[in-house]
């Protein structure tokens, strides 16, 4: 019952549900933060960790223009750009807050008058089915969206459950009312990724096909349902494909005009409608990875009637199930901020399985989860870091089940390898390292993982040594990569000594003495990359020597990615006591730190380094990318622990605004999401695989943990302020806590931290 | 015993497997009859009715050259012409006897020396993978096929169960040797029609994937597993597609070289082996409709072992078994043609299921086959003639399985349609007529179907009702499809009216007098179409008057596919009678056929017709196609039976020798075929729905069918020889038979027909 009393004490807002205390926290959720610049959120409907991301989409822009890279697609990775003035319609999948992108899947637009079965442009948006918009007029909630189409006189309003979306359309009254099916669309090269589209009409309400693409993912298929409140009076498609071979015996029919079976690359279908002034069209849209009639019966199983309003609530009940995992109290602003990165990183991985179970495995056939739920999308690069440690706090049931879809993966691959960065049964080995090992070493060294650990291993130990992968061969034979053989040796090296060391911290607990000897060696690689000299990370040569003309300010041809020598040379998250001493020591550590966080870059830098502007940096600081995400956390090791503090505070202030520009970078699938809740209740998984949590200093006055296992873990403060960053004392379960850590334990076990909070250092 | 003593009676060369008597017959099987020319057979090794066509392609024709139609794609309809000089390898998958074609599915060619991943030219083919070969140095034999590839100094053999290809190839001593698996290869615009590939290699002797192809099948997907009986010692792929988009990532590995996920639009591989003298390696290759899992499975159930022998041996047993379900005596040539025709007509339609009883339906969706075999490759406008109802006779439980697929097509049709013309879940329409209707109304009407009988006329009449198809609600409405309106108006209202009759036949026996009523009243609509100021079928304008310039030699632009109105004007299977009066009576009419038979065809009208040579006709009478298969046997209904048996004696000898161009024309999946067994027996179903067959001419000594049920039909004759063509008397069962046809029943029900031939008529 102290969980109870506890909250109690704290939240004089808390509603009674039975025995279980929960509070309407959706409206501190607000995916509107971060849809303008490089968020790269959406700001549509999605259930947590849905199937299903229902957005709108503010444009469709080619990959290349004049067979040239087109450097604008890079803001549309999630569709929607705040300071866009049109809508082009609403598609069903989205990443959430990449910085490389894909899906697009399915974009469905209402328009009245005549028909118009191309999109538009953004400055001549009425000579498409597209619509201009206004913000007055729009409103994004968890699971909920909604916004007025102005050229069309149409309400649009969007919800999801795991693997339905449903639109509900407030038409005027007309004899002219569409319902276009953009299957054409999608983000990131549109134009050229589509491979194959395929179309029944089953009857007057019910659509059933999929969709192939050869994007980010290769080889890729995606199945749908689409079902209508009310019979459609006529209907027909536009086959954009000039090329389209075979058409001969197909001219039987008039295959654009009330045509059920529809096949083609390049198609867009429109259903028509008479409605009544203020008449609602829903439309229910079921996805799968398998087969039409999985989508139907998703569909069927999800949603078994009309009633939108019903949808949302029960969509915003999950979201307000999940939210309250934590019970925050902090200023709005603040809890808004919070509450909006729990969102965020409660949307991906999403779930990637149908209801009878079946999911389509990296190897392209259909497999059974037995015993698990399947996901997708690991952007593990960016999430290894802190959003899997945050699911092994607050989720360890999907993380357990995300550890198990990526050893399916590893099953399924004929590569013999867990995943690097993978979404909807494809692998596209994106960025550097080999993260999988981390997460599923932490996941079975915190108690999450409970399947067949040894299994576990071996995956990782087989991915940890495929020889002929980025440069591991080399790393292997010589414990670096040369900078020869790889642009992203520093990188690759640094990341892979680091996941070693967890394939090493796995092997202890399992007591395969070999295979720790092994990798504990290999995790001490990262000092072949360090120059003494420079007292920097570097890359070397074959022949052992480090390469001239090195620059540890530029992000190009350092051999790193996505960071500069400044911000990769901290990473040695596994052994930052053996980092300070090679830098000389805890006072030049300290120093090298200072200079990180104050140093003024120049102009040049943000011309030539993608993902950065000033937004997202502090000093030399880049948070907006993740390599540097550990590092304000390393100030405990050169016995400045008030520098972490005050340091996280002004990060937490800088990168996150409660405004559609409120994020510094690209939210990464929910890792910028995590650093925040890690940061605002005072610790951090600097090393993921090792049970420490790093002490920082909490933003929020008071958090309440409610863990899976029942217990409660309590962050309360004492003189908390934002005048009062520094961590005075702390007490831990009526206890002085006696170090700059506290232990997942100590979390699990349920408790109270108490942070006693100052205005001096 | 009756069966077993007739036998002995007449075949001295009988062997005794235990009770059963069985002839080896594989002898009289010659696979290369037809392959000259128009026949448009395949050389290759199949089982019967199997989902494995795997057999030699002699050239790789793209469609369209320079953006227009290439004429000679279709003297490559089964890939292989008896003319050619080289072969580019052996693919999986073949139509046999089709006038446009598909498939040609994973083409493998063995080669030696310097690895060469195009296939060269017809007239330079050391610049390619392609190999000259010699008749001399190859066989082919009912379900084997062998040939010595003379540039690479390797002999290649193939033979097939249901499911899976099995190659066996003898290489000389080198350590460069090379098996190709080209995916790019296809039969018919293989340049145009690829639409996806996917490949992965699981381990040194294991290959599984699927090709997606857009070609005559619009939405097709075929998986397979390839599995090599010794390891190979490298291997790689080209991707021929430069436009193929999203590299970027993929460049962490050299996906040429041994990369096991290999996916894009135009790929081929090549696996590496050292090879001694005469080393044989072997490779089975098994196809599946639904997945890679399936195709495995496939695979490792149906040829669990490396004897290639075994499998030549148990598919040339399975032939055997087929061919002596009737065992006949005649001339060597004779006998040889019969035999070959019992092949060819035992081909397709092809088994389309896995051993699970998975299989891909027309939505595009995994189905269990429930209590049937499902089947695929309907032909329809050629089999429903002869090739179904002698399935009717010698293979009712296939032909109730295959009528089992047609309804299940019909289920998953969103169009609500049997199938016109379909393969591989697919429907092409090809052709005019919907005549699965007469295929289904057959078999139930004969007792072989034994299902549902009142839900397969429900989809035969909604499909008959279908108004939007072909023309269909003009006949509907007006009784003909007005020329205006349609290209082939006067084939489709012919072949309607005729397939209408059939569907009123169903529906008197189910009782169903509306539908009977509704359709008996619409067969007549082949009146309509009958000027009686010219004695010609002619096409109508939509004002009820005949279409000016009517020409009844041409076969374009007369309202006619595949046949002018000189054999289109006698398409009234199903009331003869009728024909015979409207035509002016039993001597008109007969002197019509005589004219028909006896006329000469100007050079100009073989210059405008395709499918037609001046050795498919008999003056007019075109037995290459198939709109006047029946005619020669209207002779009957004119009281001149003996001109029906000296034509039909004719037809037989001069459309069917023993000789690679000895087929007049395609094949048409077995029609041809078909049309020859039932000649050849002596009797003919002109109108299938009907219980009668028509008597003609029996070619044959004497015919032994041996029925499902137990039964024997025995076909005597007494004095045949090739002067006498004529039946002076025909006994059944001992008593004189005082008509021109005999019934289904008499057949089934067993006995003996003895024909008293004589050169007088």
């Amino acid at each position: 019952m102290k969980t109870l009393f506890s909250a109690i004490s704290c939240f004089f807002t808390l509603l009674f549900f039975g025995q279980q205390t929960s509070k309407n926290l959706i409206p501190f959720v607000k995916p509107i933060i971060g849809t303008q610049r490089m968020g790269h959120v959406y700001p549509g409907a999605t259930a947590p960790f849905g199937m299903v991301q229902l957005s709108p989409d503010t444009d469709t822009i080619p990959y290349a223009v004049n067979g040239k890279y087109n450097p604008d697609v890079y803001r549309y990775c999630a569709g929607y750009q705040y300071d866009d003035k049109t809508i082009v319609g609403f598609s069903h999948t989205h990443f959430s807050g990449t910085g490389h992108s894909d899906l697009g899947d399915f974009l469905i637009m209402p328009t009245i008058g005549n028909l118009q079965l191309n999109p538009g442009t953004a400055t001549a948006p009425s000579k498409g089915f597209r619509s201009t918009f206004s913000h007055e007029n729009e409103l994004a909630e968890a699971g909920y969206y909604k916004v007025k189409l102005d050229d069309h006189n149409i309400t649009a309003e969007l919800t999801a459950s795991t693997r339905v979306g449903m639109h509900q359309y407030t038409f005027p009254k007309t004899d002219q009312a569409h319902i276009i099916l953009d299957l054409m669309a999608g983000i990131y090269n549109y134009d050229e990724k589509n491979v194959w589209t395929y179309i029944r009409v089953v009857n007057d309400t019910l659509v059933t096909g999929y969709k192939q693409t050869n994007g980010w993912a290769r080889t890729r298929t995606i199945y749908f349902a689409m079902s209508f409140s009310k019979p459609f009076k006529n209907y027909g498609q536009k086959n954009f494909d000039e090329k389209q071979v075979y058409r001969g015996f197909w001219r039987k029919f008039d295959q654009e005009d009330n045509f059920p079976e529809i096949a083609g690359k390049k198609i867009r279908m429109f259903f028509d409608f008479d409605t009544e002034a203020n008449e609602k069209i829903k439309v229910k849209f079921a996805l799968s990875p398998v087969s039409q009639k999985n989508a139907l019966q998703n569909l069927t199983e999800e949603i078994p009637h009309w009633d939108f309003e019903k949808v949302k609530k029960q969509t915003q009940n999950s979201w307000n199930q999940e939210l309250n995992k934590i019970q925050v109290d902090a200023s709005p602003d603040d809890k808004t901020n919070f509450y909006t990165a729990m969102y965020h990183a409660f949307i991906t991985p999403t779930v990637y399985q149908d209801r009878n179970g079946e999911y389509k495995g990296l190897d392209q056939d259909v497999h059974q989860a037995n015993g698990f739920t399947n996901y997708t999308t690991f952007s593990l690069w960016d999430t290894y870091r802190t959003l899997h440690p945050l699911f092994n706090i607050l989720q360890p049931k999907r993380n357990a089940d995300m550890v198990a879809s990526m050893l399916a993966h590893y099953d399924q691959s004929s590569l013999h390898m867990l995943p690097i960065w993978s979404h909807h049964a494809n692998d596209n080995w994106c960025m550097s390292g080999y993260h999988s090992v981390s997460v599923i070493a932490d996941a079975i060294l915190k108690g999450t993982y409970t399947g067949d650990a040894e299994a576990a291993l071996n995956a990782c130990v087989i991915t940890a040594r495929k020889s002929n992968y980025e440069g591991i061969g080399y790393y292997i034979d010589k414990g670096y990569i040369p900078a020869e053989k790889s642009g992203i040796s520093v990188s690759n090296t640094l990341e892979y000594a680091y996941d070693d060391w967890t394939i090493a911290q796995l092997a202890k607990k399992l007591n395969k003495t070999d295979i720790y000897n092994e990798f504990i060696l290999r995790s001490e690689n990262w000092r072949n990359n360090f120059n003494p000299v420079s007292g920097f990370m570097e890359p070397k040569l074959a022949n052992g020597t480090f390469k001239k003309d090195f620059d540890a300010y530029s992000t190009h041809g350092q051999g790193f990615i996505e960071g500069n020598s400044w911000n990769y040379s901290f990473f040695v998250p596994h052994n930052p006591d053996a980092l300070v001493t090679i830098m000389g020591g805890k006072k030049q550590f300290g120093k090298k730190l200072d200079t990180l966080f104050t140093m003024h870059l120049s102009d040049a830098f943000f011309a030539e380094t993608e993902d950065i502007t000033r937004d997202g940096i502090i000093g030399g600081y880049v948070h907006g990318n993740e390599p540097a995400h550990h590092v304000v956390y390393l100030y405990n090791w050169a016995d400045q622990p008030w520098k972490t503090q005050e340091r996280v505070r002004q990060i937490l202030k800088m990168q996150y605004k409660p405004t559609p520009d409120g994020l510094g970078g690209n939210d990464d699938c929910g890792q910028m999401s995590a650093w925040y809740i890690f940061s605002s209740m005072g610790f951090y998984p600097v090393a993921p695989g090792s049970l420490e949590y790093a002490i920082g200093s909490p933003l929020i006055t008071n958090a309440i943990i409610h863990l899976e296992n029942g217990k409660t873990f309590e962050v309360a403060t004492q003189n908390q302020s934002e005048t009062n960053p520094y961590v005075k004392k702390i007490i831990l379960n009526g206890k002085t806590l006696e170090r700059y850590y506290i232990t997942h334990d100590e979390i699990m076990n349920g408790g109270k931290i108490t942070f006693i909070m100052s205005s001096k250092k």
